[in-house]
């Protein structure tokens, strides 16, 4: 059975009541539409009465056409080529024979953005995503400071940081395509992957979250797998790994990509390794660069390497309190323990880069000896790995192939900022790419939480993008419910990390949720949160009546008893008063403590 | 109806399978035993068939008698009055006319344990606590570093740290004392809750966490709150505030206080204010001193009392996004607002130090004016109220009364470790004690998550107790789910704040999972977890046989792929050549290369 439209979008309306999708026009390229999701608010309503409109708040969107509820495309079909118009334009590409036609380089250079970037080249891609970053800021940024009548930032607050994040206060398409061409952001987009909405990452943009789906050699079906990247992406997700490592992988992979608006990445190894039955020492070059190229052909957008993973730092790892716990890094530590050689990976490295480069495929270079516990952390193996990823990376951009960099893992607190400090010198600030990190071991069963705290703080740090842990880590491969629970703990870890950079386009919508809660516009509030509908039912198992929904109180504190409508009161009184509070508080307080009395000590008027 | 004992322990063995009571005799008291919960492992075997013995886990236990399987007690009993002896044999507190006869001083000298520190005396709490802190130094500690054969602390790899904790590699009771005649530490221990089992809050100890309880005027029962205070204990809460605002305060209390292990604290101005009615306005110091006396003489360890809310901080808090948010801060805003007087929790304050003293009530002082949004964070209302912490922390130390300062609240990253140094200034080093922070407000129905990133940020930088945030926060009132999952959310952040700040007595659980889990000793794994039923549900559902949790391989990879199967590979490697790693590759690499042609290149002989 194949997984319907219907099947994820027949309730879009509960997952995100009152919200819609609208699409902002490109101006460089006028005939490109980008994607954002807008949520009506309702009026704030004050006590005297006064009613003031709420401007709608424009979210980033990585769900795709999914998304729109006028789409009527389905899974079988796959999605409409978005971008293939813009890369024939280019006119660099030619299509050749095999199953699908696929297209690759032709006029005798790399067809990456980062090439395109260094020609001083801005193309749709990178203004698609200028659009796309600055969601929000025209529209409802200004709005947020206006109405509050408070123009702090948080940027304001606190110019710069340790670590060198250098946002602007406008995302414009140069920006990027200079971010591109310096190698600090990479747009992961496979000209056979035409589906895909262009995104970037990079450090000076927003942080961006990455699900792991994947069916396995025990469970899961490509149906399934389909429906969790649709799941991920409706969450939340800007880029999907496709672990796959059972039988059926070329087709589950290419379903996902067919039906994918956001990048796919994978680990070609593990299709390599499904090749030669399963026998890492009976893996090569041959079969390894043949799956590259299959992949390529397909659309696959970035590959991770453990190119990193070198025949001298094996033996670095066997004194470890937990080795080698990288799938891809164990497979290529057992190809060098049995032949006794450097790892093909490593010395076809340029071999590599030219297929890449083709179909401008992505490097996130894997760090294979990653630590597996809180004990190997930040040890000689791993930051051996990390600077030879540094020296991958040049070479990686001396032939025109965009690159980021992946980091652990399980990192107590305190050693996680030296992780990021590292990275950014050794590899020449290329995006780094990190899992969680964990920042303790003992829980299992919640080990999104434990890595949500070390991927909020690694994100801040200037980590671009944060590949998300679910509940499942270390027990079972995820299902629904789990791809959901770890996408939504990493969009807060991200925008907990965007609000820490001062990124301009990150604090309106807390803004605009405060904002909500604090008028008692529980809707709003329900609406502007990641999980409406979760936030919904929480709210209706103490105060399930619909009027609750409306009263000054909440369920915390009763009727008598509310905090924010005592605050109100004193707001009101230095409005009324038409002076700066300081000044009200000399001049009005004592007539003001008449008053009160006078009227019998209630703050408001009986409606 | 009554919660029964059968209501909660009936259960304890599928909640902590495989793990026991063990208590460790004092030795200056002899008569003392200090609860542990011990957790018994099954041996490792390795691939040669050697096996080998694992020494069970002790870990730190909030649960008091109820956690004991041996413990015949009933919630209508109560507890046994474990202190009893303790307090008397000091001679300086008699009963007098009341209810129950409670306890105050009588020698003309405070009996808190400040003054018995200040006076060089080492009480039997004082011993109970050192005991307690050195939790699995001795019998778990040494294990794992003989084992894994890596002496590596984090404390060596990072000594000191920028925020100044000195934790010593034993907990000595003469350091308890030391720490908290110098005010760094608190020791909750009313003379009348002789129930309660002994614990330290203090930045140079364990990171403890605080859970929320209590009734309000919309929803549950006294025997919910009883069972929740239960319940939130089983999972690690060190002390449990009861925040009920309904009716039937008292009594709620009185169950709670008889029948709990760890501290209570409140907040008596919400008691006092149902006196009135609901009134704000008609508060008055005396009826709030009578409540004071009231819950003094019930045995609430703690009061969070909101005297830094003065006058003339009220109106800096007009322009902003939320204004006030604390339900104490807002109830005396409206007092002073009102009255147009400075706040009788202020004026009153040497004369609540004095109560407090006769009962060893430790201050909790409020603050009344923290950020309810990330707009507000670190601004000039809240900064103002901590100094005037800092002053009330003083004045109280005078009289002799332990104090800990509460903090917030909403602030992102970036604005976490301002408050904490401020604090630590200001307040000369009096605990710190605070509320998550949240690190965005985009979140309802996770904010445990998103409060948990900040709770171990500022745990880590030196807060010594972290009041827990669940899921409903802002939604709606906790069911035992809500406070489950905040209590695990909330020991995560302490334990990676403990991990971070190089505690010696933390990283040992971790090494002993993770030791658990590269063994493949599943059981082990989810028993040393902090929720272990559902670390091996969530394992089962990929799983479910039985044979699965000791298979060398797991649902994640299957069985051609097991990177810890490979990686046990790379250390048997250097094991067998019994040289170090460096020299193992030199010297045998090539050797092995045949060897493994030779068998048929698989790693292990079929058993």
């Amino acid at each position: 059975m194949i997984t319907t439209k219907e099947s994820l979008e027949s309730n879009l309306d509960d997952l995100r009541p009152n919200s819609g999708r609208v699409y902002v026009r490109g101006t460089r390229y006028p005939d490109m539409r980008v994607p954002m999701r807008e949520i009506a608010l309702s009026p704030t309503k004050s006590i005297s009465g006064r009613v003031e409109a709420n401007d709608p708040v424009r979210v980033y969107d990585c769900s795709g056409p999914w998304g729109d509820p006028d789409f009527a495309g389905d899974v079988a079909q796959g999605l409409p080529p978005l971008r293939r118009e813009w890369i024939l334009r280019r006119g660099d590409v030619a299509a050749y024979e095999a199953a699908r036609s696929p297209l690759r380089a032709s006029a005798g250079h790399p067809v990456t953005q980062l090439w395109y970037a260094r020609q001083g080249i801005i193309t749709p891609e990178m203004e698609f995503i200028a659009i796309r970053e600055n969601m929000g800021r025209e529209a409802t940024m200004d709005f947020v400071e206006n109405k509050t009548g408070d123009r702090r930032t948080l940027n304001q607050q606190h110019p710069g940081q340790p670590w060198g994040a250098a946002i602007p206060k406008e995302i414009t398409a140069e920006f990027v395509r200079d971010e591109v061409a310096r190698g600090r952001a990479i747009i992961p987009a496979n000209v056979n992957h035409p589906e895909l909405e262009p995104m970037i990452i990079g450090r000076n943009f927003l942080v961006k979250i990455n699900a792991n789906i994947g069916n396995s050699a025990i469970a899961s079906t490509i149906e399934e797998e389909v429906e969790k990247m649709r799941w991920a992406t409706l969450w939340g997700a800007d880029t999907v790994m496709d672990l796959s490592t059972g039988k059926n992988i070329h087709a589950t992979r290419e379903w996902i990509l067919r039906n994918s608006p956001v990048p796919i990445g994978t680990v070609p190894i593990y299709q390599a390794l499904e090749k030669v039955g399963g026998k890492a020492e009976e893996l090569a070059w041959e079969i390894y660069r043949d799956t590259l190229i299959e992949q390529c052909e397909q659309g696959v957008d970035y590959f991770t390497v453990h190119a990193g993973v070198l025949l001298r730092y094996i033996p670095l790892t066997a004194r470890r309190a937990t080795g080698i716990v990288s799938r891809g890094g164990s497979i290529m530590a057992k190809w060098c323990l049995a032949h006794h050689k450097e790892s093909f990976l490593y010395t076809r490295w340029d071999d590599i880069c030219d297929i890449m480069a083709a179909y401008d495929v992505s490097f996130s270079i894997g760090d294979g000896l990653r630590p597996g516990s809180i004990a190997d952390a930040n040890d000689e193996a791993q930051f051996a790995e990390l600077k030879t990823q540094g020296e991958l990376t040049r070479r990686a951009w001396q032939r025109g192939v965009q690159v980021m960099n992946e980091g652990p893992g399980h990192i107590p607190m305190h050693m996680i900022q030296e992780n990021m400090e590292k990275q950014l010198e050794w590899c020449d600030e290329a995006p780094f790419y990190t899992l969680g990190p964990l920042t303790t071991d003992i829980a299992p069963g919640y080990d999104h939480i434990t890595s949500a705290i070390g991927a909020a703080m690694i994100g801040w740090y200037g980590t671009a993008m944060l590949c998300y842990v679910t509940p499942k880590e270390h027990l079972g491969l995820p299902n629904k419910k789990d791809v959901k629970d770890g996408v939504i703990a990493y969009k807060i870890a991200a925008h907990a990390a965007d609000l820490a950079k001062g990124h301009p386009g990150a604090q309106y919508r807390d803004n605009a949720l405060s904002k909500a809660r604090f008028e008692f516009r529980w809707n709003d509030q329900f609406n502007l949160s990641l999980d409406p509908q979760t936030a919904r039912e929480f709210h209706d198992e103490t105060l399930p009546q619909e009027g609750a929904k409306t009263a000054h109180f909440c369920s915390m504190c009763g009727p008598h008893f509310c905090s924010m409508k005592i605050t109100e009161d004193v707001r009101k009184y230095a409005a009324e008063q038409g002076l700066r509070a300081e000044e009200a508080l000399e001049k009005g307080m004592e007539e003001r403590a008449r008053e009160f009395a006078d009227k019998g000590s209630e703050l408001y008027a009986k409606a």
